[in-house]
């Protein structure tokens, strides 16, 4: 089995480190291929997705990901910058389904800026639609405003949109993950608002049918925004839209107070993958040793679960990580009092030492 | 001078007569003139926004608004269902600029879910752009999807747009809030994504050359819904565009955790505005004398600063409510160990008599 290993920019590399040595220690014989992605690829072949690593990531079976982005590149054309590789990747390898657990260790509790008694134990799982919506929906651009009392003026404009096949698809993603969970999935719409939206909430109550084990309803946009913050264990999983799920699953992620732990996956339609961590290259602490390498781990254990048909070694992992929490070992951006510090690698070592 | 008293559905009606109690202890000459709006006004005329309030909104020199909203019109079709009336006087009277302050009264600051040194004393302004955008753009609708792998499938679709003079004058409004508070102003934009929102990024560095003495600085969208949980109290003043403002002033309105005491104002070019509680009509608690007026009480407030040029008045309500706060009193949603439990005509009254 093939990985495309892409560790991108910024803390990418040092955090994507440790979680290749994790594989290592399997005992499985995955052939891991590395290549340059976002900054690092324009650097090295003057795109963020080069041919050769788009090539690779498509001739694989998983895609691990850390994380691209710099300063230094935000001047660069829009084409150029290192986020439109991830866009290119999801597009190009049909990843449309996101899936972004907000798990709260209860080790970790006092890393949430919100009280203990609201977040403690919290396990959502947030389900994003990665390939539609206004991300890539045309016509857009910059063009003369035809009508309405700015006619004539510049205006920026873009299309949102989801056809009934897109809606259908992560439908049955989002169901068939409740029905491994608790049974309870909300989908977030704005269909009081706009048609997109109308149209995605009918199709689920359509697909509904297919799935009357599983308990569904519905919530605007600026309710579910309101009810993270207010009552966020009440969540089982949560659906939603390209656009919306970009917001909502960040604010989930932030309730953790811990995104450093956050991993994610990114599948197509035969479970095929991208993994990364939720969180970003944080260019201000790259190549200092102190990037906590926990969600690219745990990124690697949802790739074998979901891509590479290795629950067993994603459960080991995951049990390693929570061994390694319960030793009271931490990286800085979790680290309290009475725990021990430990850098990027010491805390790679520690989970390969606790497998 | 003449306000419309729209009190709408559910404890509007309730919220609303207190706030008119205390708009007449002033001792000015308002005459004010009550209409039915929402799920009220579909009873009255069989529209939520019947034509004669819609007249009287346009006559007066401002609106005071209660909520809209009950179970019982959901299954109207959209044109009826009673958010149209909000939709229909926003954009009918030019309301482009929507004020949302999220202030947190140390009195309150239990009530939060999040911990009292994360939002204690909090105080921004959310300043969302209310008539253009993905709201009211067109095309939109349900068709044939055009193109692209689902080409011939049903897609339900929208158009997100931005004119030039359009992202101006909510900016104008934006710098000189933030020129009368801290001088520092957030643009929050999806520019990394969207066309319209690099637009909108553009003109805001246009429009700030005007506005030398007040910092900006730009947040994509995602990132700015972390920090209003990681670190709310950094923000001074806020814009963004209809959809990310709705989201947005929601989830900040939610830390304070008494979403019961935010007023709203929606403005236009003229300082003509609606005023109204950030929350809804509750039907849940309607008629039960037990529902929080102090939103409604300090948009009435709001109204007398922006649009009557009372700003006498408005400091003496909202110095009334802090010292209500002080005596103890609270509606039972803001209830705590130790205040005094009241209901919402007692708290009107309360307010009176501070006054
Ligand atoms: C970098 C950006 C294009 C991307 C997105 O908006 O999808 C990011 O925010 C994410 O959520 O992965
Ligand atoms: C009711 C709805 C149309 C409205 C909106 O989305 O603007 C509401 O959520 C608001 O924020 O006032």
């Amino acid at each position: 089995m093939k990985i495309a290993i892409l560790p991108g920019d910024g803390i990418g590399p040092e955090i994507v480190d440790q979680a290749v040595k994790v594989l290592k220690v399997l005992g499985e014989s995955f052939e891991m291929e590395f290549a340059p992605v976002g900054g690092a690829g324009y650097e090295a072949a003057g795109h963020p997705l080069p041919e050769a690593t788009l090539k690779l990531a498509q001739d694989a079976d998983a895609v691990l990901f850390g994380a691209v982005g710099d300063w230094k590149y935000d001047t660069l054309d829009r084409p150029l910058r290192p986020e439109q590789a991830i866009l290119g990747l999801r597009k190009n390898l049909n990843l449309f389904a996101n899936l972004r657990p907000a798990i709260l260790y209860p080790e970790l509790a006092g890393a949430s800026t919100l009280k203990p008694e609201v977040v403690s134990g919290l396990d959502i799982l947030i389900i994003r639609e990665l390939t539609g919506d206004i991300y890539f929906g045309q016509p857009r651009g910059v063009r003369e405003c035809p009508d309405g009392p700015f006619k004539g003026q510049r205006e920026g404009f873009d299309t949102m949109r989801y056809a009934e096949g897109e809606i259908r698809r992560i439908a049955h993603v989002a169901f068939q993950a409740a029905r491994k969970r608790d049974k309870r999935l909300t989908s977030v719409d704005k269909a009081n608002v706009l048609e997109t939206f109308q149209f995605w909430k009918d199709i689920m109550i359509d697909v509904h049918k297919e799935y009357p084990d599983v308990a569904l309803d519905h919530m605007y946009v600026d309710n579910a925004a309101m009810q993270l913050v207010r009552a966020p264990k009440k969540f089982d999983v949560m659906v939603t839209g390209n656009m919306f799920g970009d917001i909502l699953s960040d604010a989930a992620a932030m309730l953790t107070g811990s995104i450093g732990m956050l991993p994610s996956a990114s599948l197509d339609a035969n479970n095929k993958g991208l993994y990364e961590p939720s969180h970003g290259s944080a260019p201000d602490i790259a190549g200092k040793g102190i990037a906590n390498p926990l969600a690219t781990i745990l990124s690697a254990a949802m790739m074998l679960r979901y891509s590479l048909g290795k629950a067993e070694h994603a459960d080991r992992i995951e049990a390693a990580v929570k061994a390694v929490l319960t030793q009271g070992l931490r990286t800085p951006d979790i680290f309290e009092d009475g725990c021990t510090k430990v850098g990027t690698s010491e805390m790679g070592d520690a989970v390969v030492k606790a497998l």
